[in-house]
């Protein structure tokens, strides 16, 4: 009898066409992760993903759940699916959850981070990992700034619209800061969900910010209600979904 | 006229065969870093590292010197080479030094740092820089006997014979410890030289010590003086070199 299950999952997600299968022919993680799962139980399954993940977006832990019917106990599934996975991705954990558990509509609260090498110099560690910024940043304006987002507010000057997807734009916020680490800058940004690349255009525009090539503050771009004013969508790959909180 | 340089450069080792050139048809640091250094100047050189590291190896800060004759300023030459460098090494540093510098005999001590990754379930973004070890693992055993190498030892349990070279086998340790984040276990060690896959042995055999495969302790394997008691020689690609000091 098919049981309810939850999937914690990590991936780096530079090989990828983000989680969701777009056209048929490309690789993304939902489709290895469904044939991995496949090779190991011999079910057919479709993994519902607490959001999808853009290309070349990270994951340190991703939520997934499925409907399946197998005799490998929960607590081993995850060493059973590893084993047809790519050293890319990896399931950290499986378990047995509510019928009525969905990993994208009962999430809660999201985390992301989004790293920033701020040095005129590449680093070949990170380089695949955060943005690279040569120009001189003022982390105390950006600061000051992220602190501002904090609160429920209308995003609609921070998502692309995708067409024919009606959205809701009011989001709550319930951390958003930075940490420094000496030239490595890491945003993390904490709300009750997401709009379409929204964390990638709001560290866009504190970037934008940061380097002194905007003036007005975040809430005034907030206000204008339009995606015109704010910065530009932050690359892809020094974006992380951190984790997916659930009641 | 030809001026001496010192280079601080940082590489992602994994898909070079090492520092040093070994056989001509191998990509190796010091190789891609000359023909740069030739792209950007016109001038051929030959680069001296502080020491050879091995294929796979990464460097935080590795040290360099070489003569060169160019009319492009110390404090731009890293720019210009890292014009034509690949994404996995970066000049970080380029400065005019004594005549007798050279980055290899005037070196006084060096630190290593190699990291273990402790989990049955492998790391999409440590899998490139940390030796994973599933076992558990006795982290205040592995502590007290990294701690027991600091002073000046004969490391001749502890490194890989080459033929036709004869080495001194005694070394100064100043500093050996774990560090633990996590999962991440990274072992640090500083000393005023290495032996030939000595940090690798060193760690190997911490391991095994931790995973409780060795009943020994680490200098008591030192005073057999014989590399065959010492434990496996740790993979690679955990190991970097952090950086070089000089007077």
């Amino acid at each position: 009898m098919d049981k309810n299950y939850k999937l914690d999952i990590t991936y780096d997600g530079t090989n990828y066409h983000g989680w969701q299968e777009q056209k048929s022919n490309e690789l993304t993680i939902q489709n290895v992760m469904q044939k991995a799962v496949y090779a190991a139980t011999q079910k057919k399954v479709i993994l519902t993903a607490s959001g999808r993940t853009d290309a070349g977006v990270h994951a340190l832990c991703q939520v997934a759940s499925m409907q399946l019917d197998t005799s490998i106990p929960a607590d081993k599934l995850h060493y059973a699916i590893n084993a047809y996975l790519p050293e890319d991705i990896r399931v950290l954990k499986a378990e047995i959850v509510k019928d009525d558990f969905n990993a994208r509509f009962s999430s809660k609260i999201k985390t992301y981070i989004y790293n920033i090498y701020n040095s005129r110099i590449l680093n070949p560690f990170y380089n695949k990992y955060a943005l690279q910024v040569g120009a001189e940043l003022d982390i105390e304006l950006m600061q000051k700034n992220a602190a501002l987002l904090i609160g429920e507010h209308d995003f609609t000057s921070f998502y692309k619209t995708v067409q024919g997807i009606e959205k809701n734009p009011v989001r709550t916020i319930y951390n958003s800061k930075f940490i420094k680490n000496h030239d490595l800058i890491t945003y993390e940004i904490t709300g009750n969900g997401f709009l379409y690349n929204m964390v990638r255009i709001i560290v866009g525009t504190l970037v934008k910010i940061g380097i002194g090539q905007e003036e007005k503050d975040i809430i005034s771009i907030m206000n204008l209600k339009n995606r015109i004013y704010a910065g530009p969508t932050a690359k892809p790959h020094g974006l992380f979904l951190k984790n997916v909180k659930y009641d």
